[in-house]
C-alpha cells in the first residue's frame, strides 16, 4: 500500500476520534465500533481500520498546491465520516453480515438501532465541516461536499432501482456508479484542491482526476467482487454473482453476449438462489466473453486518465508521485 | 385549528414543492408522496398534508419581532422537509405501516428504498438553509437547526433503547422525549426568533417557551397514543399499550401503582403479545392511578408556560394571540 496512506494516518485519526469523543449517548459506541476502534463489548482493537482513502485523496490534493494540512484536515474528516454513514446505511439496504472481517452494525444492533447510528454520524459529519464557516472557500467546501453527497445517495437510489433488471446498459451502469461511489471520491480531491490551491483551472483538473479516480476505484471493487481472492476479499469468489449485483462484469457481459450466452446468464440471475453451479457457469460465460480483461483495461485506462488529468497542474513532484502511487494501488488491490 | 396555520399555509407549501421540484431521480416521486402531494401512482392529491406545526411556529417567532416573514421561510422549508425525513426513518424504524391513513412509504416502497428517500430528503433540507450563506445569523441558524437535528436523532436513539425496559423514570423520559421531539419544536421558535429579533434575551425566552410547546406536543400525543379516539387518530385506541410503547401513561402509572398494579401492568408489558383484554386491564390501572387526569395536567402546566415564558417579549399583540392559539390548540387536538 502506498506510503502516502500512512503519513496522513495518524492525523485523520486524530481528527475522527475527536469527532466521535465528546458523545455520551451509548450510540457513540457503536460508532466507535463502526469506525473499528472497539469491539462489540467496547474492547479498544487496532486491527479493523479502513484505508481512508477519501481523506488522503483530500489532504494529497491540498498538499500539492503547497497548502496547509491543517486547512484540509476538517473536510478529510468529514468524508471519511459521511463515508461511513453511507456503509452503514448501504449495509442495512443490502443485507451485508459483514465488513473487513467483522460483523455489520445492524447484525449486532438491530436495523432500527444501526438506523439511527447512522443519522447520528452524518451529523457528525456536518459539523466536522464547521470549523470552516469564517474561512475564504469555507461555504463553497460545504457547499460542494453536500452536493456530492446528495449524488452519492441519488446514485444508491439508482443502484436499487436496477436490481433484478436485466436491461442495464453500460452507460447506465457507468452513470449510475459516476454517482454512487464516484462523487464522494471526486469530492475528496475536489475539496482538498478548493482549500490548497487559488486556480480554478486546478480545481477542474482535480474534478477530473476524481472522475477517473472513482471509475478505477469501483470497477476494481466489480472485478473483485467476482474475481477477487477469497482469503483477502474475505467474500467467496462470484460474490457479486451469487447477488445477482449488475456490477461490470455482468453488465459488459450481457452488452457482449450471443443471444444463446445472453440466454444463459439471463436466466442465471433469473433464479431466486442462485448455486454453486450456477456461479461457475457464469464464470465461464464471462471468461469466455472477455469480461475479466475488460474489467482491467477500463480500470487501467481511468487510472492513466486520473494521473494524465493533472499533467497542466503545477504541484509539488512528491505529491505527484503520491497520485500515481495511488492510482496504481487502486488498480492493483486485492481488497 | 388556529387561522395562524391558514396564513401561512401557502408560502410553507410553496417553499416546499420549489426545494423538491428540480429532483429528477424516481426518488422524489416517492418523496411527492411523502409529503403528501400525490399519491402512489403519482396523480396529485390535496387531503393529506400536515399541519406544517414547525414552519408555523419558526415564521411567527419571526413575524412577531416585526421580522419579514420571507427571510425565515428558508428555515421554515427545512424545519418540515428534517420533520418528514425523521418520520420516513422512524417509519421504518418503528414498522408503522400508516401515517395519516395512508400507507407509509416503507410498506409501498420497501425499507431499503424508503431509507434512501428519506437521507435524500435530509440533504433536501440542508440545501433549503444556503439562501443564508451571506446573512447575518445565518451561520447561527444553520449550526443551531444542526445542533436540534443531532438532539432529535439521540433522542430517537434513546426512545430505543428504553423499550421493553420496566425501571425507565418519569424524569428519564421527560429527559427524553424533550429531546427527540422537543428539540425540533424548540429549534422551529428559537430559528425564528434569531432571524426575526435583534435581542438575545428575546431568543432565550423562546427558547423556554419552545422546550415548554415541546412538552404539551409529545404528552399529548402519549395521551392520545392511548386514550384517542380512533375516528380521529387513526389508530385503536389503546394503540400505545398494544405496542407496549414506554410513553408517559405507562412510565407515570408504573412510578405511581402499589406493587399489586405495578406487578399486573409489567406482566402485560412483559408478553410478546398484548390483546384486547391486556389492553381494557392495562387502561383500567392506568384510569384508577389518575393517569389520564395527569397527562392532561402535565400538559395544560406545559401549554401555559409556552405562553408565560414570553411575557417580557416586546412583541405585536396578534402574534401573542397567535402563540396563545396554538398553545391552547396542542392542548386539546384531537389527532
Amino acid at each position: 500500500m502506498p506510503l502516502v496512506f500512512d503519513r496522513y494516518k495518524s492525523d485523520v485519526d486524530a481528527a475522527l476520534r475527536a469527532s466521535l469523543s465528546s458523545g455520551i449517548s451509548p450510540v457513540y459506541e457503536m460508532l466507535r465500533y463502526s469506525m473499528g476502534w472497539v469491539d462489540v463489548s467496547g474492547k479498544p482493537t487496532f486491527a479493523t481500520e479502513g484505508k481512508a482513502l477519501r481523506p488522503t485523496l483530500c489532504l494529497l490534493a491540498c498538499e500539492a498546491a503547497g497548502g496547509a494540512r491543517a486547512d484540509a484536515i476538517p473536510a478529510a474528516a468529514a468524508l471519511e465520516l459521511i463515508h461511513d454513514f453511507s456503509l452503514i446505511h448501504d449495509e442495512i439496504q443490502d443485507r451485508d453480515e459483514t465488513r473487513r472481517h467483522r460483523p455489520t452494525l445492524w447484525t449486532v444492533w438491530g436495523e432500527a438501532k444501526a438506523l439511527v447510528a447512522g443519522n447520528v454520524l452524518r451529523i457528525v459529519a456536518d459539523m466536522a465541516l464547521w470549523g470552516y464557516s469564517g474561512r475564504r472557500n469555507g461555504l463553497a467546501v460545504a457547499a460542494l461536499m453536500t452536493q456530492a453527497y446528495l449524488e452519492m445517495i441519488e446514485g444508491q437510489y439508482l443502484d436499487m432501482r436496477y436490481e433484478g433488471r436485466s436491461d442495464i446498459t453500460l452507460d447506465d451502469y457507468m452513470s449510475m456508479i459516476s454517482r454512487k461511489t464516484g462523487a464522494l471520491i471526486r469530492c475528496s480531491l475536489v475539496a482538498g484542491a478548493t482549500i490548497g490551491f487559488r486556480s480554478p483551472a486546478a480545481v477542474e483538473a482535480f474534478e477530473a482526476s476524481g472522475r477517473a479516480f472513482g471509475m478505477v476505484f469501483q470497477v476494481r471493487d466489480d472485478y473483485l467482487g467476482v474475481w477477487g481472492d477469497e482469503a483477502a476479499t474475505g467474500k467467496p469468489v462470484g460474490a457479486d454473482i451469487r447477488r445477482k449485483k449488475n456490477a461490470f462484469p455482468f453488465v459488459y457481459s450481457i452488452s457482449r453476449a450471443s443471444a444463446k450466452d445472453r440466454d444463459a446468464l439471463l436466466e442465471i440471475y433469473g433464479q431466486p438462489e442462485v448455486d454453486d453451479g450456477d456461479v461457475t457457469a457464469a464464470l465461464g460465460i464471462m471468461e469466455r466473453l472477455g469480461a475479466k480483461e475488460e474489467a482491467q483495461a477500463l480500470a487501467k485506462l481511468h487510472s492513466d486518465r486520473a494521473v494524465a488529468a493533472l499533467d497542466e497542474v503545477d504541484m509539488l513532484p512528491e505529491a505527484r508521485r503520491d497520485i500515481e502511487d495511488i492510482a496504481h494501488f487502486l488498480l492493483v488491490r486485492d481488497r
